[in-house]
């Protein structure tokens, strides 16, 4: 309880640079995805797993680089440069096993898997931001914590059904359901006060991403519970690390991106 | 050497789909796929990593749909979609160690890295054919074998100096830097009597996809060597699997597509 209030209030800061978006959301971005990726890799040297992590720093580098330079350029924005920078990434990690002696496939795909689960995933947050409706950028935080908060109180007051015991064992099937009923109402509210030609879809995604959300919940722990750790990190002393605190959003933020992407741009289905 | 020459007999009917690209290409692509993902997975079955196979071929029969789709819809290819695929690969990956009694986040994870490193990047063979520049389908193909065969070569007559001699014993300095002049031969022979007007690219790309190439193959004896496995299968009796066949080119079809994507489509550098 205490740890979610401290929680809540370290989000302050977190909000400024939400509203302010643009350079300021792709600093903070750059930053969950440096802090986080380093929990990531040093949990899982607790289990005898050794990605390389200057592959990974480096990947972020290149990403943030190549994504600025897109939007500079002059030229289009050309998703392929993404696509090309994910099988880079993916070869350079690769490359990792070739010390056969030293490390093995499994430290490689470590390696690889942080770079796509972490940096490509939270990467998201900014092409959000950088859409044609920057203000769904909220949606991304409004449904991973919205879900989070509504599912710990409506578990706390109903929660009977354990919903994965052996995973999470807090987690009841009540408060997941009382999880994407606040996501839909947290978004809602927000449509209807703030993107109101946007409302409906808003109500989707607090549904849908709201759904999701438990999924960033739930891997986050999985890797936990496999490398034997209780918290990622103490980035804020006894409140977990960045990994513990925006799990959910690693899965929020693709799929409203391409939410946007596919429906509202793509089919053009919102307008 | 008997293998080899078999092996190159086995080619003749892929040289023919390659020839007519398009739908037979994509259909040999989804069969390279399918069977390559069958071995990968199999193969970590051998040191007790079970990825969920269902969700592997799912994944490939959703991104050859969505290709066609986008083909024939009328609507602009949007590179979006590939991406998007690529997270939701990644999300129903991820799924699978939800299930933490049986399953561990290995087995999520090379479940993950199959379909990254067999779907996607064999997926870059359509790609190319579907690119500006389908004649470049061949450099794929050109590059992967052409630096393999002069690699072999080179290696059994002037072969002295191990190059990795714990991951592949048998590769030598002087086979690799033969089979980097057999890429770039092969290639600027390819460039000069069927796209003189690719010939530069033809040559650069000989260098480059030649040691790329090497890289595919490496990674793909990495993985068996970890696995314990010699061969990936026995899809040719006697003659190794798919992955054994075609580990080059899981690297240098990526190699070629971003090579047109970026140096030729974004800046315009060839024309």
């Amino acid at each position: 309880m205490k740890t979610r209030i401290i929680s809540a209030i370290c989000m302050v800061p977190l909000v400024a640079l939400l509203y302010f978006g643009s350079f300021w959301l792709a600093a903070l971005c750059i930053f969950v995805a440096f802090v986080g990726l380093r929990e990531f890799y040093q949990g899982f040297e607790h289990e005898d797993v050794h990605p390389v992590k200057m592959i990974g720093y480096v990947s972020i580098f290149v990403l943030y680089f190549l994504n600025g330079f897109m939007l500079y350029s002059g030229r289009p924005y050309n998703y392929e440069m993404i696509l090309a920078w994910l099988a880079a990434s993916v070869m350079a990690g690769s490359l990792v096993m070739f010390d056969i002696t030293k490390k093995t496939p499994i430290d490689a795909m470590a390696t690889i898997i942080g770079i796509v689960y972490i940096v490509f995933f939270s990467f998201h947050v900014v092409l959000v931001d950088q859409s044609d409706y920057p203000v769904m950028r909220w949606l991304v935080v409004i449904t991973a914590f919205g879900s989070d908060i509504f599912a710990y109180f409506t578990g706390v007051f109903f929660g009977k059904h354990k919903m994965c015991p052996n995973l999470s064992p807090k987690k009841t099937i009540e408060g997941f359901i009382g999880g994407i009923a606040g996501s839909t109402l947290c978004s809602g509210l927000f449509g209807f006060f703030f993107a109101k030609e946007l409302l409906i879809h808003c109500i989707i995604l607090g549904i849908f991403a709201g759904i999701v959300s438990v999924g960033g919940d739930l891997t986050a722990s999985a890797y936990k519970r496999h490398m034997g750790i209780k918290d990622y990190g103490n980035l804020i002393p006894g409140h977990g690390g960045i990994m513990d605190r925006f799990d959910s959003i690693m899965f929020t933020a693709p799929f409203i991106y391409y939410y946007i992407a596919i429906v509202l741009d793509h089919f053009q289905l919102g307008l």
